[in-house]
């Protein structure tokens, strides 16, 4: 497959169907561009000194702000919502994952979910208790909390309802952040919650924690007690600040992994028992629906996911030649181990480049070089991660967890919950970019 | 040095003077904290099921926006501004490293230094060129470079005359901010420089780039040319999103390691030469003066170094008791390998948790568990990294690199460039918080 034509590259390694290349293309390692990308335009010397001046070289600039925000040429780059006005009802903002790269979602553009509103919260009068089967029950200030040890560490927060429109039986024509934009990666920091578990002192015929937002709908949540002690977090920073307002502010709980809902939001107590509390949130609200009509009682983890966030629905080929392929892969129960993808449908698959070192239950970015020939061709990615679990077929998938009996229209509908299998694009020849199902 | 009370924890291992207790403190590993953190107030049952209501717990919140803003209670974590009119000088924005934690410095929050402001940029219009000793000299559009083969690597980027104010004879009352604010880190993305040099096709004989921006000034610094295969970047994405305006948007090089003025923003072209150019910025502006009048001709590397961040000057103590000392380690010559902490002036040292994975060339986060004893100490931090390089006590730095011969008086002043020796915090039986050398 390796092909080196004289005189000018590219030595190209293609490693499936369609164009695929082998990833150490993008290592910089003996594989040479030159030639093989057509993007850089042939310049002359002369005409190369002789820049043209833009209005921008040629007068003094804008004075500097307290805070930066992005260039006004990248106003569109913002989170779309359900419910602009907010009526009395839940308020998505989703991420707008297919006009970003890397694996940090800024904080301005971080994904949020609110059942009733922001509270402003004043943090010299927050106070959390931590109560029921303990030894001794206490309350922290936010300025107590903040002098105990704390931990950094890099991890996805996914709605339990993320990518819901995915169980339409035909495929919905919608971007990366309609299909998917209720998931974001975060550098969170905060106290180890077993940090507080030991200091209240655990009757060890506890089993459960119910954990409760200071939000005026409670929102609340069970956990069992031993995601308490293995990663979750009191977390208070996020990539560096304080928690967003609709991320949490001042402190939340943040259990790596597990769906959104349960990292409760505004924290202000958790309860320990010995049953779970059987809350509004834990009925079918995020509870996958079965075929044969039945739900999971409790579905925590999102499972291992991939999806193409370049190219993708919206974005517009300009032409034949070199294009990078690239996404976001993770795991609520690992560190992403492998990528795959596809440019013939499923048919061959070719190992993708995975930016390391991967961090468990982290966006993982996976990258593809890739020669697209002008044909028609299907691309799509699978994942695996270190626990031994593989992202499902979607025939599989659809198999076990079922779809719709008629297409959904709307990118925002969320007939059931927890997809976790592929999303695939279709390019045609004339470059548009069209959902479909492989 | 071990420590166990009868009936309830503490398990204490102090590792130095003053407190310092082992890093293992830290990880949950066999340190039980019940008893040892004094901050959470114990509270009976029926208190704890009594939790007050707050405005915020009895109304709905607040709409949600398209671009979340942080909590009107954090209002004072913004950067500070030498020149917040935009007079026809350099306008430096300071970030509040003290008010932060993790290792990400937010967009809106990452220092700044423009010598003639802001840019406007149309990226549809901005054209970088390479030219010079090349075959074929190139020019790429901001579209045509977003096909190309991209990286995410986290690093920080820090102006060459940080931390001037260390060079004073007399330590400055000044703020971690104040004192260190023109350094910042993030996870960039963009297209190895290295892709873009094949492209063009280096004449053997070249040994320098001489890299330049579309500002108006046409800032312009010269690179050795191995830098641009080494690990050079041309980044495109900062923390997920394109480039903040004041950080170069819509590219700039991105030399890690490197003093941030090398790293030219809204980067035009690169002309590959066989010298220096010997451009303004290469003039004493970024050199180290010695103490015998002469200065380096080139010094670009920013060498290992390390603060803490809290507790430090403008912070209260609460009284003695439990605290986490914590601060920032990076360097431009390696990854950091340890940080050791002293709250004896540097008598004693114990070892301090570093936040792993550490990446290369990035901030990393250090921790220290610390039992307070309520006399006054002088709590400091040194930091080693894997090229062997350490930082420098202050009596060996100022017998090599000089001092001020008159106490300097502002934090914004800049006697000397390239400071990487200690930074150390006097925390007075009051709780007040000073800055003094040692």
């Amino acid at each position: 497959m390796r092909k080196r034509k004289q005189g000018g590259p590219p030595l190209e390694d293609f490693v499936a169907g369609n164009g695929l290349l082998h990833r150490r293309a993008l290592l910089g390692g003996g594989i040479v561009f030159a030639g093989a990308l057509t993007a850089g335009v042939a310049s002359t010397q002369a005409a190369a000194e002789q820049i043209t001046e833009p209005q921008w070289s040629r007068q003094p600039g804008e004075v500097t702000p307290v805070l930066q925000t992005p260039s006004r040429f990248e106003k569109s780059v913002t989170r779309i919502l359900s419910n602009p006005k907010g009526e009395a009802r839940t308020q998505h903002a989703r991420a707008p994952l297919h006009l970003l790269d890397g694996t940090i979602t800024p904080n301005p553009l971080h994904f949020t979910i609110l059942h009733s509103g922001i509270p402003d919260i004043d943090p010299a009068q927050h106070r959390f208790v931590i109560h029921g089967m303990v030894k001794q029950p206490l309350e922290y200030t936010v300025d107590a909390l903040l002098r105990y040890p704390m931990v950094t560490r890099k991890h996805f927060v996914e709605c339990g309802g993320n990518s819901a429109g995915m169980f339409s039986s035909e495929p919905i024509q919608a971007t990366v952040q309609q299909l998917h934009g209720l998931v974001s990666c975060a550098e969170w920091t905060g106290v180890p919650l077993s940090t507080i578990l030991d200091e209240a002192g655990i009757d060890p015929k506890a089993t459960w924690m119910v954990a409760e937002g200071a939000d005026s709908l409670k929102v609340a949540r069970s956990v069992p007690l031993k995601k308490g002690y293995e990663d979750a977090l009191i977390a208070l920073y996020q990539n560096g600040e304080r928690l967003m307002p609709g991320n949490g502010y001042p402190m939340r709980l943040l259990l790596p992994g597990y769906e959104g809902n349960m990292n409760t939001k505004f924290l202000r107590r958790i309860q320990i028992t010995d049953q779970p509390g059987m809350t509004f949130y834990e009925t079918r609200n995020y509870s996958p629906l079965l075929p044969s009509g039945k739900a999971y009682r409790f579905y925590f983890v999102n499972e291992v996911k991939s999806f193409i966030t370049k190219p993708s629905f919206s974005m517009h080929m300009q032409g034949p030649g070199y294009y990078e392929i690239s996404g976001i892969a993770y795991s609520g129960s690992g560190t992403i181990t492998k990528v795959a993808v596809s440019a013939d449908g499923g048919k061959s698959w070719g190992e993708a480049a995975v930016e390391g070192p991967a961090s468990p239950k982290a966006f993982t970015r996976f990258r593809m070089p890739w020669r697209w020939d002008g044909q028609p061709v299907t691309i799509t990615s699978r994942a695996w991660d270190d626990s031994g679990a593989v992202q499902p077929l979607r025939a599989d998938f659809v198999a076990k967890r079922g779809q719709s009996k008629e297409p959904v229209k709307s990118p925002y509908a969320f007939p059931n919950n927890h997809y976790n299998s592929l999303t695939s694009w279709g390019i045609e020849a004339s470059g548009e970019i069209k959902h479909v199902y492989v």
